[in-house]
């Protein structure tokens, strides 16, 4: 628990929550009401009905998103449920109106049923113009997300995976600058192949970086494990090319990367100790990192970034999704692919001109960083 | 179409449909972001995932509402589909807001199935506060309500139906004072059949008026017809006390009151004039009544209501809804009950302190018509 609970805990009691859905215009006289439901709104609906593409135009498909979740994977709180999850999907949908115009609303879902998950997103989905899934488990969310992408007109963005994969990446790129190494020939060591674990280590070996080696809690992911599911067995294909085995602390001997996207305190110092010299450490689990930045520094660690916003380098998503959103919708685009996740990575790192190890990405609050995502996504989407 | 078409396109077009989603407080700096988001988020979080009750005074769940619709009975316009149905249920959203304060969303499905629709309601509840169901055609809209009624913890209405019936009454109670006549006396006959016919038919009985009898297109709805949906079978038991059949026209005979809720045109100046003298005429079918209201006063009805605004004594929903929800919210209830509309019906009646033929009811936009409405349902609830 954090020291911002009770400040948290009364702004939710105080407002009832904290999103308010209301009309763009006031409806204080006849006129307005005439204009704004029976008898004029039958104008825009016979419109739609004649050009269903007229939705995007005349109605709010054009601009709302649904942040869709099953409650399964929340925070580092786990699976508290459905109900439990609504401050975090309400807090995501401010954050897509304040940083992106998007009007988004909170899906919180009665089932985790794979299935009934994607049958019931397929079917609220006609007002919507993109779905964001949001803190579902892993490997249920991979299912999901492919099987709505494959059968919606419109995009689905899981953030969890692809979020965190842009920012991770972005910084990874303004590290290796920084301390002056080919992010191409780095060793990367992954501590965490969960939703976004996979998804980072992908959208690294797309942009171009050849030795990434995963592990989860029962150590590094290798040919001779029985107990991989469907997505960790779709990473031998690829992954751990000098076919390590065994713990973590094995993986990283001599790794020049550390990914943590796992749990508090997985780290040692030893470990980071044991990198080759110089190491970058991304210890992002919530809200305690896999090991704190000031062991790391200890242990040698020439950059590290974290989850955090009271540490430099906070490697967080609000960098990403409100632009990734803004730039897939305002291109009219149905999916999101791999180039609008890479260009968006280049145009987030691009925004520090001159990294260093202690600014390796923008502030979480940088309005630019949402207008420079939306820029790349959008471009990409139109090429 | 309306004389508002133009500007009402021109306002769709203008703003991208009418509604936005926005948080209560603008997120400007790093303490804000960790009190609405991450990690502060986490304790209203671990609260609900204690105490679930905590989840409607903690999220929106206390004051949301999902206006859910198959778009297949859009006002007059019929079965136009989930995406042209969305500027109503938009509009619909913005009344919510406007007149009650509360928050509600549009879901315009993607399927027609029943048991879809039920699934897909069921498992999106959780983060509402109620559902309100719209545009959904009979017979269906029955087994729908009853189903979501029975199997959810949150309220579940269907303006069309209870709406209207809430609004029907009051007026209809406020006519017979008008008139000196007593309501539970009237013979009172229907054109239409369709979900608000029933649901009115059904007010009507439970607050006491005796003699109801419904037709359909098809005419008199009576023992021998062979081609009548479970809904009007279920008429059969208590409507028609005379043993009405034929033609609408020939109910109408000696009738006192005539509810349409049908189609533009049906009712003749003839049929009004063969009804008992002085008749009540509700011609309620939008935006053409079954009789235009001149045609009426023309024949010898002394009271003529209608659903437009442009004529004295307009039958809106928008008297009824938003009261009913804040008023179920307010109270906390899981369920709208026939005492909670009765009592909101007689509440919007006495409104009309000296009720003459004029003026039978409220005006729409009056916001007297939400709270008196909240209150009495509110009180009905709690008793």
């Amino acid at each position: 628990m954090s020291a911002y609970d009770e400040a948290s805990l009364e702004l939710h009691a105080k407002y009832g929550g904290k999103l308010e859905v209301k009309g763009v215009v006031p409806i204080d006289d006849r006129e307005t009401l005439s204009v704004v439901y029976t008898p004029g709104v039958a104008a825009p609906c016979l419109a739609i009905a004649k050009d269903p593409s007229l939705a995007r135009k005349l109605t709010i498909k054009g601009r709302s998103v649904a942040v869709v979740t099953d409650g399964t994977a929340v925070l580092g709180l786990g699976d508290i449920g459905p109900l439990a999850a609504m401050p975090v999907m309400e807090g995501k949908a401010m954050l897509f109106k304040e940083f992106a115009g998007i009007d988004a609303f909170p899906i919180a879902l009665a089932t985790k049923d794979v299935d009934e998950i994607v049958a019931t997103v397929k079917n609220i989905a006609p007002g919507f113009g993109g779905i964001n899934l949001e803190d579902i488990s892993a490997p249920r969310c991979f299912e999901i997300e492919r099987r709505l992408t494959e059968e919606l007109d419109i995009p689905v963005f899981h953030d969890d995976q692809h979020g965190t994969a842009i920012v991770v990446l972005a910084g990874l790129i303004n590290a290796c600058k920084a301390v002056g190494r080919d992010i191409a020939e780095a060793r990367v060591v992954f501590s965490g192949a969960g939703a976004a674990g996979v998804a980072v280590a992908k959208l690294l070996r797309a942009y171009g970086v050849k030795d990434v080696t995963l592990c989860d809690s029962r150590g590094v992911i290798h040919p001779s494990r029985t107990d991989l599911d469907d997505s960790k067995r779709g990473l031998l294909a690829w992954s751990n090319p000098r076919g390590l085995s065994g713990t973590l602390a094995d993986a990283l001997k001599g790794a020049g990367v550390l990914i943590g996207l796992s749990k508090a305190g997985v780290v040692t110092k030893e470990m980071v100790a044991s990198m080759a010299p110089g190491p970058i450490v991304f210890a992002m689990a919530n809200p305690d990192p896999e090991i704190m930045p000031d062991d790391a520094k200890a242990a040698g660690a020439y950059v590290v970034a974290t989850g955090r916003s009271d540490f430099p380098n906070q490697i967080n998503n609000l960098l990403a999704f409100p632009g990734v959103f803004r730039g897939i919708l305002d291109a009219g685009a149905t999916r999101v692919t791999e180039k609008m996740k890479l260009s968006a990575a280049v145009a987030l790192a691009a925004l520090v001109t001159e990294p260093t190890t202690e600014r390796i990405i923008p502030d979480a609050l940088d309005r630019g960083a949402t207008a420079a995502v939306a820029e790349a996504v959008s471009r990409a989407a139109r090429e």
